[in-house]
C-alpha cells in the first residue's frame, strides 16, 4: 500500500471480496469533551469502526480516517490523539492509509475501513435459519453502564472503584471482535454487530433473515458480568436492562448450527419460524422491544 | 457489488489497483446552512469526494458516505438530500454502496470513494520532470468568486445576474474532472486536484516532485472566465488573485511532455529545476505566495 501524500491511497489486494464501511464518533452524538481523553477517542473511533468488518466474517486491511477538530483542541490533545490512533493500529495490524483533518465547532472522527473475505463467504444479516443457535461473541451492558455513570452527577453508592472502572473502560475503550473471524465466517449463517443494543441489533438480524430470535432466560442470566451486577443496582436499574437495551457493546451476534458454535462464542438462545425478538418462558414468547438512541 | 442493510460493503474488483480516499463537507468549515440547499449539499460534498480520484488518474467505482444531522434539518431537507445524492451518483455513474446517519450539533457529509486504475499507472504529486508542461483540467476562481459573494453583504454594483449565477453555481456544484482521466493517466507525469488554491496546490506537486513550478502570464491570463473578471472587479479583487488564492475549483493540475498534452487541458507554464511556484516575468520568476484556508 502507498499514496500518503497523494490524493488517495493506493491499495493492491488478493482475490478476495473486499468489505467496505464507514463509521462516526462525533461529539455531541457519540461523546462529550469532558467524558473522553484524546486516547479514548482514538482508541473508540478505530475499534468501533473496525466492528464492522468481523461483523461479515472479514479481516481488516487498511483504514482511512477524517478527522474534525475545533477550537477547544490543543496542540497536546492532536499529539495523543495521534499517538494513541498509531499505536491503536499497530495493536490490530489495521495501518491507516490515508486521511484528511478538518477544523469546524465540534470534534469528529470519521473512519472508513477496508476489509477482505474469501469469495462469497461474506456473513450477512439475511442467513439465520430456524433452528440455529444463537452466539453471542463478547461482553454486552458493560459500556452503556459506564456512559451512565459518565451521565449520572451524584456518586454511586456501593460500587467498587475497580466495578466503575471496568465500565468505564468498556465504554471509553471497546475492543472490536477482531479475535475468530475466520472461523466464525465458515461455520455461521448470518452475523451483525452489536452497536445500538443486543434487543434493537438483534431484531434487524431476525427482519433480515425473516425468523424469530429466542433469548433463553438462563443463558441471558449466564452472560451477566458481576461488575455490571452491581453498577446496575446503584445507577437504580437491573444489569438484564443493560444488556438487552444497552448500546455501544461492539460483540457480535450470530446464528449457526450448535454443534459449529465456534470457541469463545456463548450460546443465547435459538432461532425458530416467525418474526421479532423474544425471551422464552417455556412454550411462551414474551416480546422484547426497544433499544439504544446515540446521543451523550 | 451488495450488502446495502450489512455492516459494510462488499465489493468485487478486477485485477487493477485500487484508490482510496475520504473527503468531508462540514456546516461550519465548508458551508452555511443558509448558502446551500440539500441538493447543493448533497451534489458539492459528492463531487468534492470523487475529486481526488480522478486527481490520480483512476475512475471512481463506488462511494459511502456517512451523513450527520442537526435538528435544523427537517424531513423535508433530508429527503430532497436523499434525492439529490442519488441524481447525483446516476449523474457521475458512481453508485453509493452504503452509509451511515448520526444525529449532532451540524451538518455534515463525510464520503469515502474507491476507485481503480491500471497496475502502476496511478498518478501521483512526485512524478513532475523538468521541462514537462503544466496543464489545467477545469477552470479557476469561479468557486471562490461565489463565496466571496456569498459571504458579501452588500448588493454587488455592475454584476449582471447571470455572472453572479455562474460564480454561485461554480461554488455551490463543481463539477469533479472525471471525462480525461484514461488519456491523462497513460501521458501525465504528475497530478492533483486543486481544492486549496491553485499556489497552494501546486507547491503541494513541486515540493512531492522536487521541482519548481513556474506559470506564464499569458496563460493565467487566457484562462480567466469573463464572469470572473466582472466578479472580481465588484469584489474588490482581480480575477486573477481569485484564480491563483482561491480555492474549490476541483480543477486538476498535472504535468507532462507538451507534445502529449491531451484534450481539454490548457497550458499554464512549465517545470524547471529548483523548488517552490513562481510566475515568469521574462527569464526572472516571482515567488507565488499564499493560499486558501477552508473556513466558513
Amino acid at each position: 500500500m502507498e499514496g500518503i501524500g497523494d490524493d488517495c491511497a493506493v491499495l493492491r489486494f488478493p482475490a478476495d471480496d473486499l468489505v467496505w464501511s464507514i463509521d462516526a464518533s462525533l461529539e455531541g452524538s457519540h461523546f462529550l469533551m469532558d467524558w473522553m481523553g484524546p486516547g479514548d477517542v482514538a482508541h473508540k473511533s478505530f475499534h468501533a469502526a473496525l466492528s464492522d468488518v468481523p461483523a461479515m466474517g472479514a479481516r481488516p486491511l487498511a483504514a482511512i480516517c477524517q478527522l474534525s477538530l475545533s477550537s477547544r483542541v490543543n496542540e497536546a490533545w492532536l499529539r495523543a490523539f495521534a499517538r494513541a490512533q498509531r499505536i491503536v493500529s499497530e495493536q490490530t495490524g489495521v495501518p491507516i492509509v490515508g486521511g484528511n483533518i478538518t477544523w469546524g465547532k465540534t470534534v469528529g472522527v470519521v473512519t472508513s475501513v477496508l476489509g477482505a473475505v474469501e469469495k462469497n463467504q461474506a456473513l450477512k444479516r439475511s442467513g439465520a435459519q430456524p433452528d440455529d443457535e444463537i452466539w453471542l461473541l463478547g461482553e454486552l451492558g458493560l459500556a452503556a453502564a459506564g456512559l451512565r455513570i459518565l451521565q449520572t452527577e451524584e456518586e454511586l453508592q456501593d460500587v467498587r472503584a475497580s466495578e466503575r472502572a471496568v465500565c468505564l473502560e468498556a465504554f471509553r475503550r471497546p475492543h472490536a471482535q477482531l479475535g475468530s473471524t475466520e472461523n466464525l465466517a465458515r461455520v455461521a449463517t448470518s452475523c451483525l454487530d452489536v452497536s445500538d443494543g443486543l434487543v434493537r441489533d438483534a431484531s434487524r438480524l431476525a427482519e433480515a433473515s425473516g425468523v424469530a430470535l429466542v433469548f433463553e432466560p438462563e443463558s441471558l442470566q449466564r452472560i451477566l458480568r458481576p461488575e455490571l451486577k452491581s453498577v446496575a443496582l446503584a445507577l437504580g436499574t437491573t444489569p438484564k436492562e443493560l444488556a438487552l437495551f444497552g448500546g455501544e457493546d461492539y460483540a457480535l451476534l450470530a446464528t449457526g448450527p450448535s454443534a459449529a458454535r465456534p470457541l469463545g462464542a456463548r450460546a443465547l438462545g435459538f432461532v425458530e419460524r416467525g418474526a421479532g425478538v423474544y425471551e422464552a418462558q417455556g412454550e411462551s414468547r414474551v416480546s422484547l422491544l426497544g433499544g439504544f438512541e446515540h446521543g451523550a
